[in-house]
């Protein structure tokens, strides 16, 4: 089963990485983009047909390893 | 106007860091979860109020910045 899982940053924390993405779009003549925010992205094959068992291994794989849940949150999507 | 933006690398292009992300479910004990590719992930605001004009915007950033449209796709989502 295809699975894609979107890890953002909590909103109120500060994301530098964002900014400086909307510095170099303002440099590069880009005006009228802001509120940017970077996340991560993953897309994943897990050897499971029932959608509730791959949704429990995916949510251990944030906890443990794709996310830092203390600053950050992540969203599971199975296709 | 609010926008994902998902950045993938093309099929084909290898991803090492996908490949180390699996190495480490095999040693957290999470077996079965394989295929793993990484992408980048974007929300920002686009100061547009019509979609042609805002995707078009943005696919002036993705092709000026933030794709290396070489190896990698991108994919812009309106909301």
């Amino acid at each position: 089963m295809k699975a894609r899982i979107i890890v953002t940053l909590k909103t109120g924390v500060l994301d530098p990485q964002g900014k400086a993405i909307e510095g170099a779009f303002k440099s590069f003549g880009l005006a009228g983009i802001d509120g940017v925010r970077q996340g991560k992205y993953f897309e994943l094959d897990v050897a499971e047909a029932d959608p509730a068992a791959a949704r429990a291994k995916l949510t251990e794989a944030c906890e443990k390893l794709l996310a830092n849940t203390v600053i950050e949150n992540y969203h599971i999507d199975l296709a």
